[in-house]
Formats: C-alpha cells, sequence, structure tokens
C-alpha cells in the first residue's frame, strides 16, 4: 500500500520527505480549529459546498481538446484504486511552452523517460554495483597517494626513502582502524551512517554540521580534482589537446551530470566498467611484479643513492605520512550510503565496506613493497606507477593499458562525489541545515538540486584553477578527515553512552581512529595552510554559519506558522457581539485560521471604464463585500473626464479620485492603500487588478504593465490579497 | 480650471493624453451598463458601500509610519481645492527600494526635481529659443552638404565645378520653395505641421507612416552622423583621442539625453550657445570674405586647373544635386513642433521657419559665392570650409575659432533629433502606430520613453558603424526628403480639395517642392543604393508593417474590450430564471460586465494545513462561494498523511486528492483546473494561493516559488481569476 513508508523507516529518501508529518500536538490545534470552523460556518457550508462542476471529472469528457489560449496537452486522468482521488498521467508533467516542451525533448533523450515515485524502491544498489559507484574516489586515490608521501620523503633523500615502508605500515593499519571503524559505525547507524548523522547526534549539531559542510567542500574538491588529474593524463599522451583543458574538463563534469541525473543505477552501470577495468590493470600489475620479484627470490633492488636536501624531521614524516593518508580519502562514501543498498541494508553495506578496504590495503600494501622491490624512486619526471609498469611490463601494450585505466578511473573518481554529495544535502535539508529544494527528486528519482548544484560548484572551482592540479591539491583532503575525525570521536562517545556488546572493544577501535585521523587534519590543515589550505579552513565556519542561518530561518517560519487553537464559544455568540470580541482581541495581522475572522474591503483601482475595469469592478462586487474603487489622475484634465464617465455610469459606489501629479500610478496606489491599512489593520484589502493578457509576447510590450508592478510593490505589507482578473485580448 | 485641455486643442501633448475619452456611443452603452448594475445589485449596494475605512483619509493619522514590512516613505496626503478627492505628494513616487532611491537620487542630481503636469504649459519655446533648438541640425548641415556636391563635380573637372554656382542657385530656390511651402503648411495645419499628420491627413495612413518612419530613421542616423562628425573633427584636433572615437561618441550621446531628459526649455538653453557662436562664426567669415572680395573689385580668382576623370554626365550632375541638397536636412523640424512654440504658436513658428530660411539661405549662398570668387576647388585633403577660413583669416585665432565654432555645432546638431523623434513617436502613440507608452510624459514633461529609444538607437547604430561617418554618410537623406516629398504632396491634395485664398498659387508652390523634393529622393535612393541607401529602402516597409500591426492590435483590443449594454430586465427576474437564462444566453467567457453574471468557483490548493494554508482556505470560505480544496500528492505515503490531517482537522469542505507520481505540481494543476473549466466554462475559477514572503531576498530562495510558477501557467485560460493571500514571515 505505501511502499515509501518502509523506505522511511529504513531512512531512504522518498518523495514525501518534502512535507513532514504533523506531530501529536499540532494534530491536536487542528482538531481544535477545525471544530471551530465548523461553528463558524454553520449554515454557509452548504453554500460551499455545492460545486458548478464535478470535482471527480466524472462528469468530464475525456480528453478535453486544447483550444482558445489553452497550451496544455490533452491529458486522460484516471482513478487508481482509490475511487474518489485522480492520478495525473506522464503528458500532465510536459511543460506548457512550445519551447519547454523542446528542451524536455532534449533532457528525455539524455536522462530518460521520468520514474514514478512508487519505482523508487527498486533504485537500489547491488553490492557489485555499489563498489563502482561509491568505491571509485577511493581506488582512485592510491593513484596519487604514495605519490604525494614518497615527493616529501625523498627531501630527506635516500634515509627518507627508507622511512616508506614503515609509514606505508601505518597507513595500512590506519585504513584498517578507520575501516573496521566504518563496519561499527554502520551497525550502530543502520538507517544512514554518514559522519553528519553520527557526529550530529553525539556531538552535538555543530560538530555534525562541521562535518557535513568539511565533506561537501571535498566533494565539490574530489570532483574537480580527479577531472583535473583524468585530463592532465590524456593531455600528457595528446600533448594537442593541451590548450584545451578547461573545455574539456567541462565537457567530463558534463557527461557526470547527465550520467548522474539519470538516476543512481543508470549511473552505477555507466561507470561500473572503468572501476573493474583499473581493479584488474592493478591486480594484473601486482602479480605480474611479484612473480618477477619471486623468480629473483624477492631480492630487493638497492634505490639510486639521493642526496638530502633537508634533514629527516619529525614534521617532515608527519607531512609525508598526511600526504599518504590522501590514499584513502573517499572512505567515507559507504557509510553515507547506506539506505541505498539492497535490503539487508546494513548488512550488505558492511560487506562491501569490508571488500573496498581489503581492495584498498590490497593495490596499497602490493604497491609500496613492489617499488621497495624494485628500487623506485620518486622523480618529478615520471609517476611511480608508471615506472613500475616500465620495469615489470616494459614499454609495450600492458604498459599502455595500465597507464590507460589509470587515467580513466581518475577521470572517472568524480562519480562517487556525485553520488555522496547530493545525499548529504538531502539528509541536512531533512534537519533544515539546507534549502527545502534539495528534498526533491527529479524525474528518474535522482536528488537533481543536488547533482546541479555540485555540478556549477566544481565546474567553477575547476575553470577556477584553469584545471590545474597542483593549485588544487592543497586545498584537498582537509575536510574528509575532518568529518571522519567527528564520525569517529562521535562514536566514541555513542559506545560510552550507550554501552552493549563489546563496547569497550568498539570504543577503543573507534577511539584510535578518531586519533590517528585527528592527528591527520592538524598536520594537513596546518602543513598546507599557506599553500591553499586556509581557503577550506576559513570557508568551512561561513558554510557553517548559513546552514545555521538556514535552519534558523526554517524554524521561525515553523514557528510563525504553527496553528494556534482558537476559542470555540466566540462564533456562539451573534454577529455583533462576535465582531467587537473580534477587533478588541490582539489578533495580529495575517493570523487569521478561520473564515469568520475576515473583514474584507475589495479595493478595485480603475484606469478607465472599459469591459476590462469593469469585468474587476463586477467580480469584486459579485463577491458582496465592501468595495472602493480608486483613480489615480495624472492631471485636472484627466480627472474631470474619468469624473464626468463615472457619473454617467451613475452606480453609486464608492469611488476615491487620487490626484498624481506627478503621473506615477503604482508607487501612489500603494501608499494610499498603506495608509487605509493604518486606520484598520485588522480589515484583509484585497486589491483586484483587471490584467490585459495578450497572446503572443511581444504584444504584452503594448500594455502597461500596472499588475505585476503593483504586486511586487504591495508584497512587502502585510494583510494584503492580490487578486488579478485577467481579460484575454485578441491578436 | 483645466490647463491642458486649452493646450489639448493647440495639439501640445499633455499627460491626460494617454487615456482617450469615450465617444457618444461608448458613453450610452456605460450609462446602459450602469443602470443594469443597479439593477442587479439592488439591496446589495447597501453592503458594497459600508467600507470598513474612510476612503478620504480624515480619519487617518497625518503620517503613518512606516512599520514592519513596510518600505514607503511616510506621505503627507492633503485635499485641493475638491474637498472629497486627494493628492499626492512628490514623496509618494520615490521608489520603494533602498537602491531604486539610491538611483532616483542620482537621476534627480543629473535631470533635476520632476515637474507637476500642471507646470507643462510653462514648458514652451521662446523663438530665440527655438532657433537653437530646432533649427541646429539645419545649419549643421552647411557644413557638409556643399562638400559632397563639390566632391562629386569635381569628378567632371574644371568644367564640373563651373557648374557649383548654376546648381547653388538651384538649391538656394528649393530651399526658398520647400521654406515657403513649410509656411503655407504650418498656416493651414497650426496643431501640427508635421509630414505624419499632413501626408497622413491628404494622402491616407500608409503614406503618413512612410513620412513617419523615413523621419524616424533620419533622426537616429542625423545624431549618429552628427556625433560622428562632431568626434572626427575633435580627433583630427587631437588625434591621440583617435582609439577612443566610440566611447567618446558614446560619452556625447549620453550628454545629449541628459540633458533632454532635463526637458525641452533646459535642453534650449544648454544648446542654445553653440549654434549662435557658428552662426556669428558663418557671419564673421562671411562678412570678412566679402570685404576682401570688395577690396579688389570682386574679381573672381580663377581655380586651379583640374583634369576630368569623367566626363560632364546629367547622371552626374543630378547625383552632384542630391549630394548638394544634404544642406536642407532639418528643415522640416519647426513644422513638426508648431505646438512648443509660445502662443501664438503657428505665428511665432512661422517666424522661426523665416528666420531659419533666411539664415541657411544666407550662409549656404554666400559660402558658395565666396568659393567661387577665392577660386577654392574641393580637395580631399581639406574641407571646403577650412579652406575658405584659411584664405580669408589665414593661420591665426580666428581660423581656429571658425574650425572650433563648426565641430561645436556639428557635435549639437544631434539634439535637433532629440527634439523631434520623441515628439513624432507622441504623434504616432496617439493614432495608434506606435506603443503606447510613447504617450506617457517624464519626470520632467519630457518624453523621457522616445528620448531613451532614440538614444539607445543611435548608440546602437553609432557603435555599430564605429563611430565611421563615410558608412553612415549613404544611409541619410532619403528619409528626410521622402517625407518632405509626401508633406508637399499631402499639401497639394488639401489646397486642391479645400480651396481658400490664393489655393491656385499655394498649390503651385506645394507643388513645385514636391516635384523637386521627388527628384531628390528617386537621385538619393538610386545612386546610392548600392553604397547603403538600400538598408533604409528596404528597412521603411518593415517598420511600416510593424506600426500597421501595432495599430490592428490595438484596434482589436479596443474593440474587444467596447461595452455591449446588457437588456435590462434579466435582473428582475428572480434568481433561478435568471441564472437558467444567463446559462442559455451566448455569453462568451470573459464578457462579464455585471456583478450578477458571475458564477464563481474557489479553488484552493492545499500543500500542508499549516497557517498559510489555512490563512488561504479561510480567506476563501469567507468570501461564501462554492469551495473546492486539491491537493496533490508525490506518492502514495504523503497522500495517506495528508488525508489523515484533512480527518483530523473535520471540516466537511469538498477536497480533491490528486496523486501527481510523477512529482510535478504546476503542470498537473493547471491541468486539472482545464478540466474542471470544460464542464463549465461560464464559471469562474478562482484560485487562492497562500504564498510566503520573507523580508530578504534570500530567505526567498528557501521556499518554493508555486504561486509564481502556478500564475504563469494559468494566465493563458480563460475565465480564471489569481488570488495570492501572503503570509509574511519572520526573519
Amino acid at each position: 500500500m505505501a511502499p515509501s513508508r518502509a523506505l522511511e523507516q529504513v531512512g531512504l529518501p522518498t518523495p514525501s520527505a518534502v512535507i513532514q508529518p504533523l506531530d501529536e500536538q499540532d494534530l491536536k490545534a487542528l482538531q481544535q480549529v477545525g471544530r471551530h470552523w465548523n461553528q463558524a460556518l454553520g449554515p454557509s457550508l452548504e453554500r460551499l459546498q455545492a460545486l458548478p462542476v464535478d470535482p471527480n471529472l466524472t462528469r468530464a469528457p475525456d480528453a478535453p481538446r486544447a483550444r482558445g489560449f489553452s497550451r496544455f496537452a490533452p491529458v486522460v486522468m484516471f482513478r487508481p484504486e482509490r475511487p474518489d482521488e485522480l492520478e495525473t498521467t506522464p503528458a500532465a508533467i510536459e511543460p506548457v511552452s512550445r519551447v519547454g516542451r523542446l528542451l524536455t525533448g532534449a533532457k528525455r533523450v539524455v536522462i530518460g523517460p521520468p520514474l514514478r515515485s512508487s519505482a523508487i524502491v527498486q533504485e537500489r544498489l547491488r553490492k557489485l554495483v555499489a563498489l563502482p559507484v561509491l568505491a571509485s574516489d577511493l581506488f582512485a586515490s592510491v593513484a596519487y597517494g604514495p605519490e604525494s608521501m614518497l615527493a616529501i620523503l625523498v627531501v630527506a633523500g635516500t634515509s627518507g626513502l627508507a622511512l616508506s615502508l614503515p609509514l606505508a605500515g601505518v597507513l595500512v593499519v590506519l585504513m584498517l582502524v578507520v575501516g573496521v571503524s566504518y563496519m561499527q559505525t554502520i551497525s550502530a547507524y543502520p538507517t544512514g551512517a554518514g559522519s553528519y548523522i553520527v557526529a550530529g547526534d553525539n556531538l552535538g549539531e555543530r560538530a555534525g554540521l562541521t562535518a557535513a559542510v568539511g565533506l561537501l567542500a571535498d566533494y565539490v574538491l574530489n570532483v574537480a580534482v580527479s577531472v583535473a588529474t583524468g585530463i592532465a593524463a590524456i593531455t600528457s599522451a595528446i600533448p594537442s589537446l593541451r590548450p584545451y583543458t578547461v573545455v574539456l574538463g567541462l565537457g567530463m563534469i558534463g557527461l557526470l551530470l547527465a550520467g548522474n541525473l539519470r538516476g543512481v543505477r543508470e549511473a552505477g552501470k555507466l561507470f561500473a566498467a572503468p572501476t573493474y577495468i583499473f581493479l584488474f590493470a592493478m591486480g594484473l600489475l601486482i602479480c605480474a611484479g611479484f612473480a618477477q620479484a619471486a623468480g629473483r627470490g624477492f631480492a630487493a633492488t638497492p634505490p639510486p643513492p639521493i642526496e638530502p636536501v633537508e634533514g629527516l624531521t619529525l614534521l617532515l614524516v608527519l607531512r609525508a605520512f598526511a600526504s599518504g593518508s590522501t590514499s584513502m580519502t573517499g572512505i567515507e562514501a559507504v557509510a553515507n550510503a547506506v539506505p541505498s543498498f539492497e535490503p539487508p541494508e546494513a548488512k550488505n553495506a558492511r560487506t562491501t565496506m569490508a571488500w573496498m578496504i581489503g581492495i584498498l590495503v590490497t593495490i596499497f600494501a602490493g604497491q609500496m613493497v613492489l617499488l621497495h622491490l624494485d628500487g623506485i624512486a620518486w622523480s618529478p619526471r615520471e609517476t611511480l606507477l608508471s615506472q613500475l609498469a616500465h620495469t615489470t611490463f616494459g614499454n609495450g601494450v600492458l604498459y599502455g593499458f595500465i597507464q590507460a585505466a589509470t587515467a580513466l578511473m581518475l577521470l572517472f573518481a568524480a562519480n562517487t562525489s556525485y553520488n555522496a554529495f547530493p545525499r548529504l544535502l538531502y539528509y541536512m535539508a531533512r534537519s533544515e541545515h539546507a534549502p527545502r529544494s534539495f528534498l526533491q527528486l527529479g524525474d528518474r528519482l535522482a536528488f537533481s538540486n543536488g547533482i546541479v548544484l555540485l555540478t556549477v560548484a566544481s565546474a567553477a572551482v575547476f575553470a577556477g584553477f584553469h584545471g590545474n592540479l597542483h593549485a588544487l591539491i592543497p586545498l584537498f583532503a582537509v575536510g574528509v578527515f575532518l568529518a571522519v575525525t567527528l564520525s569517529q570521536a562521535g562514536m566514541v562517545v555513542h559506545w560510552w553512552r550507550n554501552g552493549g556488546r563489546h563496547w569497550r572493544r568498539n570504543l577503543a577501535v573507534n577511539g584510535a581512529g578518531a586519533l590517528l585521523t585527528a592527528i591527520v587534519v592538524v598536520v594537513a590543515g596546518a602543513g598546507k595552510f599557506t599553500e591553499g589550505a586556509w581557503v577550506v579552513v576559513v570557508g568551512i565556519p561561513l558554510l557553517i554559519w548559513l546552514c545555521l542561518r538556514i535552519r534558523a530561518h526554517y524554524r521561525s517560519v515553523h514557528d510563525a506558522l504553527l496553528l494556534r487553537p482558537l476559542p470555540d464559544e466566540i462564533s456562539q455568540r451573534n454577529g455583533a457581539a462576535a465582531q467587537d470580541e473580534r477587533i478588541a482581541a490582539p489578533t495580529s495581522r495575517e493570523r487569521q485560521e478561520s473564515p469568520e475572522q475576515f473583514e474584507h474591503l475589495m479595493l478595485v483601482p480603475v484606469e478607465r471604464l472599459d469591459l476590462a475595469n469593469l469585468r474587476a469592478l463586477a467580480y469584486a462586487a459579485s463577491l458582496d463585500q465592501p468595495l472602493l474603487a480608486v483613480h489615480l489622475s495624472p492631471d485636472e484634465e484627466e480627472a474631470e473626464r474619468f469624473r464626468d464617465q463615472w457619473e454617467a455610469w451613475a452606480v453609486p459606489l464608492r469611488l476615491e479620485l487620487v490626484h498624481s501629479p506627478y503621473r506615477a500610478l503604482v508607487a501612489p496606489l500603494a501608499h494610499y492603500i498603506e495608509m487605509l491599512q493604518a486606520q484598520r489593520p485588522e480589515v484583509t484589502t484585497t486589491v483586484v487588478l483587471a490584467e490585459l493578457v495578450a497572446r503572443r509576447p511581444w504584444h504584452r510590450l503594448l500594455h502597461g504593465r500596472l499588475a505585476p508592478a503593483l504586486r511586487r510593490a504591495l508584497r512587502a505589507q502585510p494583510n494584503i490579497v492580490i487578486t488579478t482578473v485577467p481579460v484575454h485580448v485578441p491578436g
């Protein structure tokens, strides 16, 4: 009956998250307000119920033809299981204009036909699809992590490089600790184990936001860095493409956009191949390397002697460790995406996490050991991976395959961000830390708004840095380790508070993880501060402040829109007494929740007495409420002319003639209305405006635009309702 | 009492021209409609008259303070002579936003404080001001007319140049004939003697439009050409400014814009000096030249012998004549501007015209005779005027003065267009050939819209041609002579039809003028066709077509908005019978002129049951008309949740629940409403929308924009009224 309820219970995004359920108290207020309405409306309810048309459309022709001004496609509506409700067909979401329909057609070709909300349960990740979707970022990291670690160690010469294996060992321990730690987190938070939720839950709102904002920044940077690395690999192979770096990168980002708008599962399919090819290439390289090493009895070739530039200080070692730890950026992706897995979600996510860590450690450790065995030293001219492939395979087809697979992997590593960024924004929007529009699911049940925002942000960063990798790298990795640290610190608190089986062991694992990653954050942030990390260090607090402001706004709107039950007695008195009561009561403006609280004034600005203005007057008069016509005259002559017409018409409605000797219309009218409201703020003034609607857009230039201008001017004034009575004029 | 009525009688633009008076038949229809209303409203009139506020503001505090969302400046309203009417103070036209107020402040500094409509009578031209305002174009023409004539004659060598005096004689005759001809026209059309009116009156709509469009094109070109010539004169003197030609020209056009927005009279003051300096310089040059010639007994110095390049053909002579006739472009300015003169308008205009022609002939003839006496031949290296000044004054201060005065004059010749262009558009708009917005008088009682359009068009032409004079000249002069020809041909018809004193003589004068100027049009259009005149020849019919389409649209709107008196009996029957009658009668949609013709359906889209949506529901319910609430659900889960809330509220209003499985809101809702309307097209559906209004613009990003989107989507559908119930939310 309601598949999405089940989904929501496991924390999966559903279309209905946009509208939140009422709590017990709200519901009680609603019931009281309803009782009050029924008393207030009394006998007039019958009039309100007597509809001139059949809302259930049973009387309607099956498909009314579009005619006159209508631009809507004829849509057949049919009734689903409940006979008193309606359902729209896909044609009902086609845009109304011809240009819009063309654009939509193009969109359909790129991202596919729209999916029904009920299809959401199908859009889950199988483990073999989840691996490439969620881990491509992590796997791609091993292509630059060891590289950047050895680039620092080499400064201390041969004695520095000798530390690479011990440091790699520490990193492997870190990977295992963080991996196990995340698996524990998934078990503890099976409905979504992201740092935002875990840190927010255990350490408070600001810690959660810090983690979230750090991750958001890193996702944007990951897209820019991955695309920049991938494009750099391509342009090294084909140097003539170098001038088009930015264009190629933006094209790649566009491709990611389109692929991800197609939806989670299709994006998985699209991006599975590069990941598996890369894994195959790495497996091949490591196996062949070890086979060769076994051939010579695992005797390590000594690296060429390198003169130290600096001494081997502790700071240098720490910086190398921090840089090496970029090999594990992207490790948090699975934990954020638990609800996207096929059920049983937590179990599948844990299994995938275990695979990921296993593969990561294998590739990373294998690579480091082979580098040691083959005596390969870091060189600014050739990447370590390329040197390794050269040593192992010479210069042939297999070398080319390794390089191509690496480039492809890097290019598609950006996709992990496309998965994680919108999902994180969804969770933030659900907690009102981000605009509500990030809750909406697009045509293909993907978070289109988040995907588009990520595309815009990363394209701006990429183009802003002209696709230059070296400028981007220092900004990277602070955010993600900040989030990982907070998440694990949160888990420490969680175990401390809640206990549970093996809580001491779990606490120790998470505590060790938190400590290690905290060191990485401090070292990375401080070590790279002047190289660009300051942007992130300054930017994160600003974004947190923005998120807090957004939440504050939503909270105050929520409070303002809370229902406030009215005393049931008011409407039981007779009219006059009730009215006095109402005026005396401290009813603030715009707090009317019930029909009898409205006291109306219909105000009709009349330009001249033609059909359009008379129609507006007649509409207002037909509602049987006090009516005031207002005319603005630019000069005495025109005032006289209008007065004559009004007297010829001779309907004794109240007319106010306002002279506007400076010929302005909107501002004086708005001010006049404000002065009326100053007399009785509790009166609701309905401004009834005639609006000529011409069929062709260029014809609109031939008519005044009073209605929109007045609507804008009166927007800020409380208790003013704007009613537009259109009069459609022919060609 | 009504000064502008007197103004209108003499044809002067008034602010009230925007709203045209009703004719006899319209007034009768209005009276009948009014009688019908009174019958239809009957006893409910009393309810409509019982206003909850005092519209005359006598109960209001003198100056209500701005508060809450209000951004309006507090304005004191006071009552003029009629005690029952109001008048706005200048503060009431201040814009509502802070940015707007800053911009307005800047505008006030440039163009001065706004003027009251009643100040329009003061903004008239005295003759001595009219001369520079209206004749600067004409006087500047003699700086390039002789030049371009002799440039063609020189091709035929010395024998060609010998024709310069005879051709100048013919041109003087042409000037006198056209001048006298225009003076006759002014007498015959004292309320505006422009070509548009005279040709339209006598030769029909299309002839009038042809003249008008020709003039409009030439006014734009005149600005571009004059500014280009003036800037060229400056950059010849200071060559380092040459790269800034376009910027300088646009700056000059901006100066003209600001000067003219200040209003007619101030513009006259601003631009009087250059004209009078130029006239003084020309007088000095001619007097000194003749004095020197008298000293040598008026013996003509023979010009240097020049070898002919071509033979002296009739075509060459005609082309030279056509080019020479550019000396009199701008001659029609006074006739267009008759109503701008101080009363007696026609007499003052005639006198000014006579002065203008006298001065023109004196300068032109004097210059031509002196060129002959001094034996000066055309040279591509130095202008004739410069050669003449050199010969007369040598190389001293006086030479510099003559050159500077000429450059200044050329630069300010553009101002004539600024006077004539908006005025012509006003006349066209009054006849519905141009958008109605050209009827509006700006803050300073100048036609701001026309002035801005001229600025934009001429700046675009100037920048498009990179300020290159030689590319612009061939486009020039066709339009103006087309207009002069049509105007004079119109006068021929006028005399033929209406007779009057000396009609034969008048007809002969205008006929001769028409014939001569027609020759100029043909020669200029054909001779310069391939050099660029084709743009004008093709463009003019297109613009005429556009003007005719504009008029056709206004006509059809006017017909659509005509009142159609209703039979008085309908409302005398009882309700039910009247309703049957109304349904049976062929009442087309949106033709309701009277309150009882409206049958209402209030349709309230409800997103959730919070205060904002309840307020919209309560507003709609308080109007006591049939009410239908509609809810759109993105999925089954959400539908169920809303159903529960609605049932908890328990007010038995009609709710229609529409499932929108593709999560779109606007298009399905619009289509649903269309399907309701298909059942009973005569029912007026009022869509009542709650709209959250946030105080800060960035907060608006945090809320959905359903109301504006729905308004756009429903715009095209007939008989749908949109009511926006705002709910202002805090910070």
